[in-house]
């Protein structure tokens, strides 16, 4: 990646844009959009992000949310190469990063096969902005070794293909995007799976935007904690012992015998 | 999270570095940077984040690298404790995002056992830095449904304990950070669990920096892709039909084929 590289007419950027608090996109996101002629967005990109558009940008709403796509993933694809072809600076807004549950690669084969460069923009994805929020960690040394990020969002009718086993073992944190509508059947798998009932978890709502929400509590009651949750909120579950509250004093001497 | 939330005196901001590239730092950390008295950081903090601190402000290197410490993590703590007590802004930079593999927790519980008050600002993860640089995406529908991150470094003398059997499951990227040392044993480790050794595998190293290395190749050849990396040089691994190469013309039938 060089410093400072230029948008150039006719090329497609892909970019993450964080959460949607418009602080934590990165720098180069910033100068992407700003140069940009022509920028595509998601439903989940708020108006802090776009407002950082210059004057005369055309924003375009390829709205997609959990539940209902306003455009379809090969309309997209086609508008993107429209204005790619029509020699115009073309950024596409991503929530989050472009390379955790984005779909880049569906739009990145399209505009490939047409001959059109196209780059990725990192992005924060949620489950970070999440554990900043909460003071939580999402790894936690000699306790969670690792982290797990899937999606529970699905095509209309689909149904929930998560592998509860590998998410049910001891010793990672699983992140679960797009997760509210199907908490109360990830409790369920999870637990059948032998996860603890009691393992902690966290429902991060609109994270980083005003309407923040971090509901805490254990596995057993996710259906319970998320049921006040609106369907249009984004809605991240984090599960596991490194995001019962790390940062909490009375979770101190505990943190410490454990860390070592 | 607050917008432009100021630093106070005798508070302590855990901030997210990126991968290297100054221009991976959020808007918030590039702030936060410039408003500290003092900065603790760690050697993956390249020279161009350090740069965006005003003049006068101390910079305090408390390196770690894979291999050697210089610090050890309690006389980190203490040194953070001090300065906060010293009522100076502290801002505590860690490589990547504070939360994924940054033992932010323990910082964070022996500052709070203190009564200082700690925040923390997510940074980008060297896994969504490599994706974007190399036109790969972590998750791909209907091929890679989730992302699994873990770490190889080891404590002196720890054996490597990762979780064959879940990381081996199809359907997964995973993404082995500081993975450099451990590449044959996570090459076979993989393969004797089950995952196929032809699974694509990218070799990221310097990710973001100018010296950014992206080697490709496929699981059975690990420990040969990463013999000419130097021991010195950040390197994470991405394993998982993902990562194959999305953007590459060859792969766009078999990508529009899988994806539907």
């Amino acid at each position: 990646m060089q410093p400072n590289e230029p948008i150039n007419p006719g090329q497609v950027w892909l970019v993450g844009a964080g959460p949607g608090d418009p602080d934590l996109l990165t720098r180069k996101a910033e100068r992407l959009i700003a140069a940009a002629d022509i920028l595509f967005y998601d439903a989940l990109v708020g108006p802090g992000v776009l407002a950082l558009a210059r004057p005369g940008t055309e924003l375009v709403s390829v709205g997609k949310r959990s539940g209902w796509h306003s455009k379809s993933q090969e309309s997209i694809n086609d508008l993107l190469l429209t204005a790619a072809r029509a020699g115009r600076r073309v950024v596409r807004l991503k929530g989050g990063d472009p390379s955790i549950f984005g779909r880049s690669a569906e739009e990145m084969a399209h505009l490939a096969q047409a001959g059109i460069p196209v780059r990725i923009c990192p992005g924060i994805t949620t489950a970070s902005a999440a554990a900043a929020s909460s003071h939580a960690s999402l790894t936690l040394r000699g306790v969670a070794r690792g982290l797990t990020l899937v999606t529970a969002h699905l095509r209309s009718g689909e149904p929930l293909m998560l592998d509860w086993e590998a998410l049910a073992r001891p010793g990672g944190t699983v992140g679960i995007y797009m997760g509210r509508a199907a908490a109360g059947e990830i409790s369920r798998g999870l637990i059948a799976a032998g996860r603890d009932p009691n393992t902690p978890v966290l429902v991060a709502v609109n994270v980083s935007l005003p309407g923040e929400r971090l509901i805490r509590g254990k596995l057993r009651a996710l259906a319970f904690l998320t049921e006040a949750v609106s369907d249009d909120d984004p809605t991240l579950l984090l599960i596991g012992e490194a995001v019962g509250g790390a940062g909490e004093k009375r979770r101190v001497p505990e943190l410490e015998r454990q860390c070592g």
